[in-house]
């Protein structure tokens, strides 16, 4: 090789960065969901679910939603807010939801759908600690907020942001949102995800995504660009400010995520098939109240059924109940045509062989489930309550692994090799074939954490475990961000836009 | 609780031993296979290697052999021990093959069932050196070998053994078989595997088997109870140590698995289907052998297609590719209504998240692949060249959650609580409810090694990670180790077989 040539291989090299990772794309899952559950079956949780909304009933505890409820038939006892759903009103009012939903990113290239056969990963969403093996677990700030937003937008396998990667307790509460936009906005160029907590910080959102995207919040209708989760306090409520954030969220024609948090021996009975029943009433409570609000309004069907440690009553995470339960919420999403979520979780306390197979446990429910939307999809550790951005980096690895497993593989002549088998013949080896040589540098996954080096080499250079890596990695990840480009115009105006909003809090607090 | 039921429950504890683990079984496979491949792929496939058995061939580097393959009508080249095989001869002795073998145990208890649906765990096979926390890598000893013996036999999850768990380096290699084979006798009740390697290897295993189980090497060929993993010279070849056993088992009727080793990109095409293709072509060779010298002969389809890091060469294991190979091979299996046999490979150098991931992913290739028999179920490390006592016992915890997933959700009226949602209500939680209660010791997966405290317990009590868990674990199970009973004239006449061979093979060295 010229010396030339060493220089543009290196150069190409450190463009890279230090992530040699997969492209972006739409993944798609070719094969047919695993049904847990017979049709008989998904048909008595089904039936057992309308029950519970017929007999027992869900709270609503908002009287807009009520008095919406009400006018549609349902049976309102006014005084404790419950409300009785009959099973036509269900059905009639789920019906309307679309089977399919793209999500517009500020960057078009980053928009994806939610749907059909796609598969699209999140970040991590919502834990209040984050933590590193350098530093240990600490409360989240707004510096490891924008980390964990640079991270999402380094990775290619990270199709959109769920939530906040971490919660930036440093920031005053009332305004924190604000500036999480901002990150979100500035930092990446995926879609994102408000808090349905309240209406103001629904239209906040929809504000600066209309202003990133230089357009209105009317316009953002057409094109909905941001995507809200709902966990229903379970069993059976919906409480006030969740209420006015989705239905703010259905208004403007932007999805909302109906995924009740049905801890099976906890919120929701010590069975899964009960969990289920549980899951998939509140589940359609949720969406038929965003129908109501805007019939065909965008939603999914959130699966998050797990099983506490019945000894202790402690949350776990990638259980075998977890992953059978990920599968059957797949099916109970598809009995209604509506997308699917489910999630990447685990219950470890460090980024060890069990973060890694509860993960994995967890993501496969999600994949032969055929989950459209994995939300925690990279740095959900300890049960939820820490994003670790070791685990991100671990998590990232897994998921460009599954994205790869769902690639079919490629049969033709070629690809057989037959003539490399008559050249090389019994006994030999294919390390210098043309046929090895032509595929030399796309013929396997390559992997951004995995060692694959021998014993003694890997022992030589510090024995290094896949934390210790991944540590390595993501600030070397860090290191090499760049942010995506942004109009100074824009930007300009979302900082007026932020500032004129504290202001505004600060007074009407 | 008076004190008589304390004292009571202390002892049950005492008693379960330092494992709480689920009780042996049988584990079914309740899912459709995954389809990596279309009919029309397989077939294309299925032709090709055809195609390269008619027209290349494949090395058989023993006479008797190639008498047999002859005499079928094989186009022999006796010169360079070239075979052709006519796809008519290959599918008319592939035929003949049962699709479902009883592996008998000396406790029939512990006899398996290898077709249909079932699904069955072996031990870590082969690896020359063995490593723990504590002593590092080491090359593997007797005593090791035992010790692995003893935890195979202590975990319900592995259903028998499939070579043995560490190479016993120690012992001299012309005598070390009957050594090892003591142990498989004395220290386990399940089934168990003596090497091809000559036949004197498999006779002195049947004589052994015969002698534990009271009956006759003639008697045996109706209850098989030893089965042999032949991994075929990739490419294209059969050596002469490896034909004269399998030929031993064969003739006796004990199940053997022919597994070409089809690393792609070193001793196989650098695609996953010409690998597959390859794969293909060496297995049916292998199973046609073994028709030809016995019809009927129990054979199982092995696969074991993984690809190099093409950048240095290293193999690796648990990649995308491997996944999507374990599922091809069912199909190939399946397609030939053979058994099927995969593998819990990975490529880490530690028992860490990666060596979690890849095990993972090679188990649900496995799994979705529709495996009868999982070889090297647990303990593997390092691409096979160490068996990690840790590794046993996350593997043994992986495993389970597998059986756990494979088991049917429960699906009926009690199960779907409603009278419990009734009693909550919304709002409430489920901890004490009569639903819960009854169901308290049995609902949910207890996990062996996962540690679901929250994490400042977790921390107070040292922050151990799996691995180190893992790690005390296996002690604890080494400590509570019981020999399985074994009559006392049995073992006198094993070790006077025993003594009896070990002269003999002094005097023939």
């Amino acid at each position: 090789m010229s010396r030339d040539q060493q220089r543009s291989r290196a150069r190409a090299r450190r463009d890279a960065g230090p992530l040699r990772q997969l492209p972006w794309r739409q993944v798609r899952n070719p094969f047919p969901p695993v049904e847990v559950l017979s049709a008989d079956q998904v048909e008595a949780i089904h039936k057992a679910s309308l029950e519970v909304l017929e007999d027992i009933g869900m709270e609503f505890l908002d009287d807009g939603a009520i008095d919406l409820l009400a006018r549609a038939g349902a049976s309102v006892d006014r005084g404790n807010q419950r409300v009785r759903l009959d099973r036509g009103l269900v059905m009639e009012q789920v019906a309307k939801a679309p089977s399919a939903i793209t999500l517009h990113a500020r960057n078009a290239e980053r928009s994806v759908t939610l749907g059909g056969d796609r598969i699209n990963f999140c970040m991590v969403a919502s834990p209040p600690n984050c933590s590193d093996l350098e530093r240990g677990k600490r409360a989240g700030t707004y510096q490891d907020y924008c980390d964990f937003l640079r991270l999402a937008q380094s990775l290619n396998i990270i199709h959109f942001l769920g939530g906040y990667p971490v919660e930036p307790v440093d920031l005053p509460p009332e305004t924190r949102h604000l500036d999480c936009y901002m990150g979100y906005i500035t930092l990446t160029d995926r879609a994102w995800h408000p808090y349905s907590l309240g209406r103001a910080r629904i239209m906040d959102g929809l504000a600066m995504l209309a202003i990133a995207r230089g357009t209105t919040i009317e316009a953002l209708e057409r094109e909905p660009g941001v995507i809200s989760v709902v966990n229903t306090n379970s069993p059976l409520r919906l409480d006030g400010p969740m209420i006015q954030g989705l239905t703010a969220m259905a208004r403007h024609n932007q999805p909302v995520v109906v995924t009740p948090f049905t801890l099976s021996g906890a919120m929701s009975p010590a069975t899964i098939v009960g969990a289920l029943v549980q899951q998939n009433a509140e589940a359609l409570a949720g969406i038929t109240l965003l129908q109501l609000v805007r019939p065909g309004a965008p939603a999914l069907y959130g699966g998050f059924t797990s099983n506490v440690d019945m000894k202790s009553g402690a949350p776990a995470f990638g259980t075998p109940e977890y992953t059978k339960a990920a599968l059957a919420g797949g099916q109970l999403a598809r009995r209604y045509g509506l997308p699917y979520r489910s999630s990447n979780a685990n219950a470890s306390n460090a980024p060890d062989a069990q973060a890694a197979y509860e993960s994995e446990m967890s993501v496969w429910g999600a994949v032969m489930g055929h989950a459209n939307m994995v939300l925690h999809g990279a740095g959900w550790l300890e049960g939820g309550l820490t994003a670790s951005f070791e685990k991100v980096m671990i998590d990232a690895e897994i998921l460009q692994m599954i994205a790869e497993v769902l690639r079919p593989i490629e049969v033709n002549e070629a690809a057989f090799g037959l003539d490399a088998l008559r050249e090389v013949g019994p006994g030999g080896h294919f390390f210098g074939a043309k046929h090895t040589l032509d595929r030399y540098e796309t013929a396997f996954y390559t992997p951004i954490l995995s060692d694959w080096r021998n014993f003694e080499t890997w022992r030589a250079t510090g024995a290094q475990t896949a934390a210790q890596r991944a540590h390595r990695l993501y600030k070397d990840v860090l290191g090499a961000y760049q942010p995506p480009p942004l109009d100074a115009t824009i930007r300009t105006e979302l900082d007026a836009y932020v500032a004129r909003r504290k202001k505004e809090i600060a007074a009407e607090g």
